[in-house]
């Protein structure tokens, strides 16, 4: 590698911007830590003359991004677009035909694509790196690629999505509902303002989910449907009966490897107020590994932001900077197996079930004569009546059952004109 | 770097013999992951016949350790032996020397005489790693140095010894004294049964903190006499306060930049009970880094044993056989600086005091007297009467106050025969 190092960075939302103001601030430091000259030489975006929050240099600005390859040699080349598909996917195609390392925080490409691009990335023998991509500013990737490269890691969950947890710990804290929270995460800038659905129904958390599992368990990404529950259904009332039982309503993302086969998820799930994960609030993440020997790892941080996207943007700079081609995924491509995928519905968990119902006689016995035909035995059990509106919601905690056994169960009350909404179910992680 | 990699393993403790067994089992994981084969083609102790947990191959073995450089070619040597001097260094030297790179967990060595040796390691362009020799398994000098590269670090700080975590978290679980819960944490291999006063009066903490802070900061590891205080005088008593206080007593290990100037510290401190150090308990470790544009990491982790320890020592492994050199803090070694160091006198607290008395007329008006003297003002007091025996405590927390005013404010009380024992000091941490 040439001691001037040439950088395009392809994509100038808030990451993007920010990163570019980084680079010029850390120049000096790079060179330092690295021995290498870094120049932005190429920016893009779709409008050059957007009010943005640094100053940019237009003397460099490409309208069309595949322009850059033509007319610039790049070195290293930032793609902070963000699509799954299209312009990013191809931009990055191109950058790594062309034998140019490339770095992104773009979890949904990573998740979609990143087994044929990693190959690429290999064919061409220069870097793809994508540590911003899972949980911001926590060095997780690098950690699992590198701190604990020899560990047989079982299981790996956490806190991946900023977003839902802040929603989470604000419904608790404020006693407001999940629209009007969602309103105030907007306007803070911790939701997105026109459509926050991936981060709502647990597709965000997925796409981040699907990448450690692949470095966990050094497999290719699955591509099965999953596990994959959002927050949208959580309400105030869910979070409050969480409370008096001692328990935190979280969005975790899980993945382990029951019997060699891959069981990867997302959904809420209600935690022990007292436990490591009932205490992680707000924006910030967590992730939490088991391997042996290591033990148990806990990494926490912000999970969102251009800071620390930025920061872990910078640590995959230095880490190409530093000379040498590393596997996107830690292994050779080649190595990596297609996983053996486990059954979600034998998945077994107790479960905390919220009836909303007609105040009249005989639905209780209806419930729970059902739950019994099922051998779904019931743990905990509160009514609470509301008169006035001549309506009740039970709620209810299970001992251990299976998913295809509690969703038999609980379907013959979709169409059951005293059980006023399908029932919520929120599973107990343990 | 040759395909084939000859390793040595100097120092054959529960450690070293570890290790041995790790490198042994992994060996194809680690060609898998690096394209090298290893092969442990040396092993020194003291005594070749001891009992160990592993089978040893006694034809590699050697006693002494040095033989090894004139007899064998060697491209990794791990020192286990864990000497702050004496035959770790000279074994360390002489690799270097030798154009061997070499990887320990030895923070004694590296605290000591860390500085010198990253030299002889640039000089000799080979790698001095020790990812092992802060926080056992949790992978934090890797982070600093790679993941969270280009961060402007503020603050350190942690739970950096298990065996004091343990000795207070049992303390406080089983109500038990400071001096049976030390024996059974000797019986469960938690500390040292011969001499476990290097974990108990901070100095295991401190060695961490000064690499820590090196690492940070990029300045040389500094000599100055620090503020450092073990978990020796703590008693059942003391624990029991912090819990009605809602408080917990933790040793953390703590380094920051005041004003541009170094302050590292290691001592108990008083920490609230609902805190995530708080609850950080038994031998686990954890470390807290304040950055910028990060935000804060939190890293926690099994901070001891030879699994956590071997994890960190294979990280290093497989950091090496990927090729490239690097700089053992991180930057190159005369770009390091010497830092300015803090004055700890200047240092101004919260501060908890428990004063043993003669139950007498005047004893409390005499305390007070001399803390309003010194314009130190309490918060709150609690006396509680040992009728018995005529004694009382009294424990008070007290505002801010610099170091060097409690010290001056306190000095009178070594003498008086009223004050049976010279006050107990734990600073609350905020």
């Amino acid at each position: 590698m040439n001691n001037n190092i040439n950088i395009a960075i392809v994509g100038l939302g808030q990451i993007g911007i920010y990163l570019y103001n980084e680079l010029i601030i850390k120049k000096k430091d790079i060179e330092t830590k690295t021995g290498k000259k870094i120049n932005i030489v190429a920016i893009s975006a779709k409008n050059k003359n957007k009010k943005r929050r640094f100053k940019i240099n237009k003397k460099i600005f490409y309208q069309n991004p595949l322009e850059i390859f033509k007319k610039q040699k790049i070195d290293i080349l930032f793609e902070s677009i963000g699509l799954s598909d299209g312009i990013s996917k191809n931009v990055v195609e191109t950058a790594l035909n062309n034998k140019i390392h490339v770095i992104t925080p773009n979890k949904a490409l990573i998740a979609k694509h990143g087994d044929y691009l990693s190959l690429l990335a290999e064919k061409n023998k220069v870097n793809l790196e994508f540590e911003a991509s899972v949980a911001g500013g926590i060095p997780i990737l690098r950690t699992i690629k590198e701190g604990l490269a020899t560990n047989k890691i079982q299981k790996v969950y956490g806190i991946l999505n900023g977003t839902t947890n802040y929603i989470l710990s604000e419904m608790e804290n404020s006693n407001d509902s999940f629209s009007s929270v969602l309103k105030k995460a907007q306007n803070l800038g911790y939701a997105e303002p026109g459509n926050p659905k991936l981060d709502l129904n647990g597709f965000d958390a997925f796409a981040k989910v699907r990448i450690l599992s692949s470095l966990c368990f050094n497999t290719k990404i699955a591509t099965n449907n999953c596990l994959m529950e959002g927050i949208e259904k959580i309400e105030l009332k869910d979070i409050n009966i969480a409370n008096q039982l001692d328990l935190r309503i979280k969005l975790l993302g899980i993945s382990e490897l029951i019997n060699g086969q891959l069981f990867e998820r997302v959904h809420p799930c209600l935690v022990d107020k007292k436990s490591y994960i009932g205490n992680v609030s707000g924006v910030m993440n967590a992730v939490i590994l088991q391997g042996k020997p290591v033990g148990e790892s806990v990494l926490q941080g912000e999970g969102a932001g251009p800071g620390p996207t930025s920061s872990s943007l910078l640590s995959d700079l230095l880490s190409i900077l530093r000379g040498n081609i590393k596997y996107p995924f830690g292994i050779p491509g080649h190595k990596r197996i297609k996983p053996k995928i486990y059954n979600n519905d034998n998945y077994i968990n107790s479960l905390y079930l919220r009836f909303e119902v007609k105040d009249v006689p005989g639905v209780m016995s209806k419930i729970t004569k059902r739950l019994a035909k099922f051998k779904i035995s019931i743990k905990r059990l509160i009514q609470t009546p509301d008169k006035k509106s001549n309506k009740a919601t039970i709620v209810m905690t299970t001992h251990k059952t299976s998913e295809i056994n509690i969703k038999r169960c609980l379907s013959v009350f979709k169409k059951d004109k005293d059980i006023l909404k399908y029932p919520t179910i929120i599973r107990i992680y343990n």
